[in-house]
């Protein structure tokens, strides 16, 4: 095993811990929601952006605490956001990392639910005294989660993808549109290692910049994976976008111009880490871009 | 017309005013959600919720704009939960104060988003600069939110209530419900002035006893109005408890004795505004009670 699998098996297992400390399963009648929350979250997900947390937080000395706890967050927020795609009235998928998606595990209603409450949640969690003992830092983090995930950022992100279908769209748009509908919340990962460490600004916008190209390499791969992988090997539906008549950069680009653009911004991304030298989260991050660029599912 | 009626027609226009600052029309391809996230919000409710904000917060001598902008969070929260308690998964209603829902309007999808987009939206309100000076004093607004609006507030109440027509529900069960489901957040509402005010902990939690006791007559009121009312009077669907053989306060107390602990109720409100004096605020406070006691629709 590599150092990056090795640092993605440890993002794992920390987010299962702070799960289960910030979310125990409960006895109470509304006990439902909760445990639709758990099921939402303790999926066994790539837990990238935790990773990305942890990663970040970790280049600027951040105490364990801090970081394992703004990580449970963004990926409480990330989770919610699969519940509510997942539904049918918007991507009706019944499959994710191959189980039955939360709606399919408890019902519609009780899924809408799970995921208002997961993204309630992180809130609270960004807001607790323990995750930093400045009050400025903690409002700094909710505020940049608010706009990562609104309709500024991934909820807007996803309109606009609802009605891709109906307005033809470019790669301009669709750069747009993804670095709205996951791109922000990426980006924000990345930074709340310099949020909560203090960083200096050119710090924080040097990580944001990586994220933001990441993000795109990301999303490339995702829509080679969409039409290049099983369904098997993906624990989801593919060749979904084809089917749908959704232009993507693979539609767009064919496949061999979109590998080239997903390695050449994955280049860009490393060249972002210069400043952070020879350090071991630096190093992390670097393998990061080839782990995305090369990822099977 | 008296000087209630007064105060709760200036949180209404104060509250378009604020929602029209937080959230101008958008031309954007992501527009369509921003347009539902105005219509959910500028549907001319009674505005209850925001007018405690203000009212509380006048009682502390709170800047207006500190309490405009919690004002406006605590409806975007408001009207997010209507949004989705209307779903076809959820309640499946087509009406909401008279005009048609926001799934209705739009369609579920965009409802969906629009809700998600409101809740995130309240928090970024909460933590921005302009909304307190204090940054502690806007965290513990953001964590106040979180608790009540999520899985063990209104969130877990509402799950509750989903389940309803599958456990029968005594009078503490009911009781128990309807505080996590609205009176969480009418709590908040009154617990925003003090918190603005940095208030002395008596006078905050003198406030939170005030406002469970009105959040419980507010929805014995209600169940009255579900059995009295017609759905004209109402501006939205009415007879739906006994049509889901749901049980409420007047289904198991009877509508007599729902009446009178009404009124017990509102007279215990009152006492906790004791401290408070003769003052506008705390007058406005008391005669929301009668108000609450009074209403028709």
């Amino acid at each position: 095993m590599n150092r990056l699998e090795k640092a993605l098996e440890e993002a794992q297992a920390n987010l299962v811990l702070e799960v289960e400390r910030l979310l125990p399963e409960s006895q109470t009648p509304e006990g439902r929601v909760v445990a639709a929350m758990r099921y939402a979250t303790l999926n066994g997900g790539k837990r990238l952006r935790p990773f990305l947390v942890l990663t970040t937080a970790a280049l600027f000395n951040v105490a364990r605490q801090s970081a394992a706890r703004v990580a449970a967050a963004i990926e409480f927020v990330h989770c919610y956001s699969l519940v509510h795609d997942d539904l049918p009235a918007m991507d009706n998928d019944d499959l994710r990392r191959g189980i039955p998606t939360c709606h399919k595990a408890f019902d519609e209603a009780t899924a809408i639910l799970a995921g208002d409450a997961l993204l309630t949640k992180a809130f609270e969690v960004l807001g607790g005294a323990s995750t930093h003992p400045d009050p400025q830092v903690r409002i700094d983090l909710v505020v940049a989660l608010a706009e990562a995930a609104g309709h500024q950022g991934m909820v807007g992100g996803q309109m606009m993808d609802m009605q891709a279908s109906k307005h033809p769209m470019d790669i301009p748009a669709i750069t747009r549109l993804q670095r709205m509908k996951t791109g922000r919340l990426i980006a924000f990962s990345c930074v709340a290692g310099p949020i909560l460490g203090k960083a200096h600004p050119n710090q924080r916008q040097a990580l944001e910049a990586y994220a933001h190209d990441l993000g795109l390499v990301f999303q490339i791969t995702d829509d080679l994976l969409d039409v290049e992988a099983s369904t098997e090997e993906m624990g989801k539906k593919t060749g979904k976008d084809a089917d749908q008549g959704k232009a993507t950069f693979v539609s767009l680009l064919g496949v061999e111009r979109a590998k080239s653009q997903a390695q050449a911004l994955g280049e860009q991304a490393v060249r972002h880490l210069e400043s952070f030298g020879d350090s071991e989260p630096a190093n992390l991050l670097r393998d990061t871009v080839q782990y995305v660029l090369n990822r099977r599912n």
